[in-house]
């Protein structure tokens, strides 16, 4: 048992008191788990863009103050009643979705929608007494994606935690808590291109370039990539993509270029920009007869998906997958181990490190499309 | 060599003169096989949804004058140039998509989207020399999907041709021409609907109705049928649907009411009504996490298939399909073989028939409703 066991921490947060402003760091409390959660002491944390989005709250649902932060690796501090399968200084990564194993989602071997624990990018409490265990000044601090690791603690529901090798290094393998895996997933759990296929990412940020890593593993020899930021085109060599497009650069739909570039379509494709018209483009590009379009870029809250239904008729396909089709317990810690066994680089997706005190500038980076993906260091 | 091998023959042939205006039986010229074409003399035809779209073309292109018919049966009257495996006399099907057999979609196991024979609707002459090959009095009348059934005579590219057993007796398997293979492949190609599954039909027409049949031939153990006909309903029994939802008598989305019944949606659907309402539904209505949803039915040509974008990140499938997925010279003359073995039931998808003199009472039928396939005897 740890000392603090039981009680309330003081810690350090970085709090967003309002929409678009740059978070403030904040003294907060953080009350004990209760049944069935866990309390975390988050080391490293990245920023994903699906933190932006909520954060900016242009087209989602605003819910302030709150603690962001999803992508995050750390140990156990304390755990509530109940938990057996957790103890105090596990290794762990929390996750944004969990998994129960008990409803139908969890028993299949298709879904990782788990009914008790999906994604819920509006609820800022605890699932089991609708409550929030951060506050300043017994104000509630809301929670996001029932993760908020941009907390040195944290408390976090146990199905939404998965345990991993103690030896992995956590500032590396935090990236694999939500944007590596959910790209790497899409291809590999999903889109799973045929060998010599060829396939198109949309969106050449760390989900999108885990994507295409996925696409090069799976064996797709022509991997393209398309993205409106030009600068991501030499980086994302480094990432198996052979050819660029930016849709800036010509005057008729992106989906109209690659068809021409490949003779029809692509076999697959897969879309990680959020972009209502990329998930379009998408769609609409791969090949007749067998193409595979995947979503994985989360939408604005209005957003429409469109398209002639005749897309459809002539047999394509159009799926979508929230953390690339992985069940975060029961698979996360085989995706640490082939981190560990030197099958997938995760290095080449670290482009920046911040102390926690300079969280801000994690933002400013992927705002302006500098970084892939930022370390934030929760000691510093 | 029949006699009239190489000669323009006489014949009649029920002509749409305009939109949606009774067709006319006329005396046409229907001019010799070119090249890989062949003369069928057609014995029986029916009428699909699909002709009487473009009949009344509302919401497609108008085509006139123009010989509509696409499901049908007949024997081989004379070949064009280079036809090497089809002789006078053959019992065959001609269909609405062909098969060349050489190009990608013919040689990938998954596609029936012949690049050179693929459907087109707008099209009303020979691919080979942009001509028709109706005329009267000099003037050409126009094909209609490269078939154009309803004329004693007609011209057909090789490739739209399936050759089946001599002993199928035409005036019954002429609906594996268009409908029921449509339907049929739908679920047992397309859909796949796993054994126990819940599956929901919309439209319960003669495809709608086969692709039921598919779903319980693929062990699937509740079939909800969907159809603003209430009428279907007493026939639909017969075909394996198990459960009945108008959506009329409800004022909540039909995909809602299906969501209760089904415990959050079903397994598989698949939407054979053309209404692009029925194709949202059809989507939305089936179960996150790993439902899938396959379209059928031919929509307006200015439709637009609308849906959030999170409806396909909580894991859901969209597909379409043209034939059920069957290619139509290398899988009918199984289907065929299916009927022959008695495993596959086709009378009770013909509910009336009519000599040819009064084809335009089977499009009456069709339009209240009341038919499923009306088989058109030519020789009446
Ligand atoms: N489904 C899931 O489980 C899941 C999980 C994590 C992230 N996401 C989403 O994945 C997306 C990518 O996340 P990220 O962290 O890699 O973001 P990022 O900002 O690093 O990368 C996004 C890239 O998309 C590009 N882009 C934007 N609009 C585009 C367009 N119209 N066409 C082509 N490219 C365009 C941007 O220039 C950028 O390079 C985000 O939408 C995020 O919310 C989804
Ligand atoms: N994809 C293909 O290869 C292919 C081939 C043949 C036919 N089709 C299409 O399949 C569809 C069905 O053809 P059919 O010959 O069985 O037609 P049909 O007229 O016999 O049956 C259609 C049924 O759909 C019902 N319907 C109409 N709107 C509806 C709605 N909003 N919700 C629920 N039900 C609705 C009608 O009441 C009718 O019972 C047509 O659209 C046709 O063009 C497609
Ligand atoms: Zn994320
Ligand atoms: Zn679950
Ligand atoms: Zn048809
Ligand atoms: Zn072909």
């Amino acid at each position: 048992m740890s000392s603090t066991a039981g009680q309330v921490i003081k810690c350090r947060a970085a709090v967003a008191w309002e929409a678009g402003k740059p978070l403030v760091m904040e003294e907060v409390e953080v009350a004990p788990p209760k049944a069935m959660e866990v309390r975390l002491k988050i080391l490293y944390t990245s920023l994903c863009h699906t933190d932006v989005y909520f954060w900016e709250a242009k087209g989602q649902t605003p819910v302030f103050p709150r603690i962001f932060g999803h992508e995050a690796g750390g140990v156990v501090e304390s755990v509530g009643e109940g938990v057996t399968d957790l103890s105090p200084g596990d290794h762990v990564l929390p996750i944004f979705m969990g998994e129960c194993k008990e409803c139908a989602h969890c028993k299949s071997q298709e879904s990782n929608m788990c009914d008790l624990l999906r994604i819920n990018t509006d609820r800022g409490v605890m699932i089991s007494d609708g409550q929030s265990r951060f506050s300043i000044n017994g104000k509630p601090i809301y929670h996001f994606l029932g993760t908020s690791t941009f907390s040195e603690y944290t408390v976090v529901h146990v199905g939404c935690v998965a345990k991993i090798n103690p030896l992995a290094p956590l500032d590396k393998v935090c990236v694999i808590s939500c944007g590596i895996s959910t790209g790497y997933g899409a291809a590999v759990n999903v889109a799973k291109p045929p060998k010599g296929s060829t396939v198109a990412v949309f969106g050449l940020g760390a989900v999108g370039l885990a994507a295409a890593e996925g696409a090069r593993a799976s064996g797709a020899s022509r991997i393209i990539g398309v993205d409106i930021n030009p600068k991501r085109f030499e980086e994302a060599k480094k990432f198996g993509v052979t050819e660029f497009v930016n849709p800036a650069d010509y005057d008729r739909p992106v989906q109209e270029v690659l068809a021409e570039m490949t003779n029809g379509g692509v076999d697959r494709s897969i879309e990680c920009s959020g972009s209502t018209s990329a998930m379009i483009s998408a769609f609409e590009c791969v090949h007749d007869g067998w193409g595979v379009a995947v979503l994985v870029g989360v939408p604005h809250k209005d957003a429409v998906f469109k398209t002639h239904p005749v897309n459809f008729l002539v047999e394509r396909t159009l799926k979508g997958t929230f953390y690339g089709n992985y069940k975060p317990r029961s698979d996360i810690p085989a995706v640490v181990e082939k981190y560990m066994a030197k099958e997938l680089e995760l290095e080449k997706f670290i482009t920046h490190s911040v102390p926690f005190s300079e969280i801000n500038k994690a933002f400013d980076y992927m705002l302006k499309g500098e970084s892939l993906r930022c370390i934030i260091h929760m000691d510093g």
